[in-house]
């Protein structure tokens, strides 16, 4: 029987299969320290890391048996997937349940930067002026704007579609261009990265997190645009140069931004957390109770996929 | 040379058109007071009043020359519509520039309520406790959700637009049955009220404000929605008893509310300001400057429609 090791705590029944077909290890409440997994693993032929546990070389020299990493989430740069390939151990992650709820986060970050929801909320709580009247403390329109998307897959698209139905213009800029009926599909046309950056209203990052893609919003790619631009980054916070963007938003370089995702999570640069014009969200793309239940199955199924063919996997090596 | 009186100060340039043809009158900054109101209006054939300008009995007896109001928003509740017309005073709104900006905050408000913006905005801000790990302070899923539209004029149908785009089924309410093809584009279910409220996700009142949806939603209706309903008003806060709906939601008799609207504002019921499973915004369902000025232009043109037949006058008497 495989032995399979949690590092996290999931509800039991939403891994309810794995248990049914292997032997299981899962810690009741909080997540495994990073001494405990590696004394244990070993003797696992399966480990199923949280998003924030960095499942480096050494875990992988240590796991003498591995034969899978399943990660729990799209986003896999909490794994070295280049080094997991060197030893055959196979990687695999959950693009189709993390994809709607992502996007349908980084919708409701757009709106709420745009309509400044959590500024008025705020001064509303905090008994602090806010104007009522016609002009004062306006919001910035979404309909009829124009959405950059950084990273047209399939979070992307989920984006774009709701976006369209907003009244948004979509353009795009992406390792390849998409084939025309999905362009067609979103009316989207695809753009220059500096293209991009300089027109759009709204930009939001939905790539992945590579070497490629570190950093790849800094201060310069930040002067590009608009000085009415809303940047909404929902991807991974070391996209982002984030100390760059909070000067750029408190000098009003650009109008403001949403944002789900830091370079130091759980920590979040002081410089943001006192900026009217930022919204922040705790890496909350796939923070629903269903969601999470959806994508432990998902997750489930590429190790029964694995080992029984049962179930597509979603490999990514 | 008709004399026109707005109330409170607009850019001028918004409402160029109107200085071209007629006599305006328009404070610099500030709202008229209604005793300014009433000492001008007899010389005035037009009147364009806020929307938290009261233009009742008393102003249209003093307005002896008086042949238009013209209200600076879709709702009309602020004009006895009723003794304009007995008076032969002719009310005009305008439904088509508001449209898509009140639907865009609705949707905002819907998103940011489910997904927790608001909270998750304020706890990180204060520094408070946020769980940053897979279940905890989870949000509630938009996507696969049944949101029910009380009131499906044009920005009911705005909404509902967004929402399908969104991934979500739409059950609906409204004074008559719409037609087939408009049903037919959005998917949506015409359900009784009551149906509506046991059923619904998400609820959302877009109907007007009018004698018979004054406190529509109270003790009862809200008793009927489900416990993980989320409330959303961006229709007008008298139509809503709001005492009640707070202690609904702080006895978490429902999930959670996205407010725009008040029973008194620019007052806010205390209870409301200290409930985390509220969002609120101040009547902002229009508050943007460029749709703020396409709502002056739409308003101006049912003024030049009225005496010159040049544009479609939108009236409501």
């Amino acid at each position: 029987m495989k032995k399979v090791l949690v590092t996290y705590a999931l509800h039991k029944e939403s891994i309810a299969e794995l248990y049914e077909k292997y032997d299981v290890f899962m810690p009741h409440d909080k997540d495994m320290k990073r001494e405990q997994v590696l004394e244990m693993i070993p003797d696992y032929e399966v480990l199923i890391p949280n998003f924030s546990f960095y499942t480096d070389a050494e875990i992988m020299d240590k796991g003498v048996k591995l034969e899978i990493i399943s990660n729990y989430g799209v986003g896999y740069n909490n794994i070295d997937v280049d080094y997991a390939t060197k030893k055959g151990i196979v990687v695999t992650n959950i693009p189709k349940t993390t994809c709607e709820p992502t996007a349908e986060l980084a919708f409701a970050l757009l709106l709420a930067a745009g309509r400044r929801i959590g500024y008025y909320d705020r001064r509303l709580r905090e008994h602090k002026a806010v104007d009522w009247g016609v002009y004062g403390d306006a919001g910035m329109p979404i309909f009829g704007k124009t959405l950059g998307i950084i990273g047209m897959g399939r979070i992307g698209q989920a984006l774009a579609r709701r976006a369209v139905a907003s009244g948004m213009s979509i353009i795009y800029n992406n390792r390849n261009r998409l084939a025309k009926d999905i362009e067609e599909r979103y009316g989207a046309k695809y753009v220059s990265f500096d293209e991009l950056l300089c027109t759009a209203d709204y930009i939001s990052l939905n790539a992945p997190s590579t070497p490629e893609t570190l950093k790849m919003i800094g201060e310069n790619e930040l002067s590009k645009m608009k000085p009415k631009a809303v940047f909404i980054n929902t991807a991974r916070g070391n996209m982002v140069d984030e100390k760059a963007l909070a000067r750029a938003l408190k000098e009003e370089k650009i109008w403001a931004a949403g944002l789900d995702v830091y370079e130091n999570e759980p920590k979040i640069s002081p410089e943001l957390l006192v900026l009217d014009n930022v919204v922040l969200a705790p890496h909350a793309g796939t923070k629903t109770v269903e969601d999470r239940h959806k994508m432990a199955e998902e997750m489930v199924h590429n190790i029964i996929g694995f080992y029984e063919g049962k179930y597509e996997v979603s490999r990514v090596n």
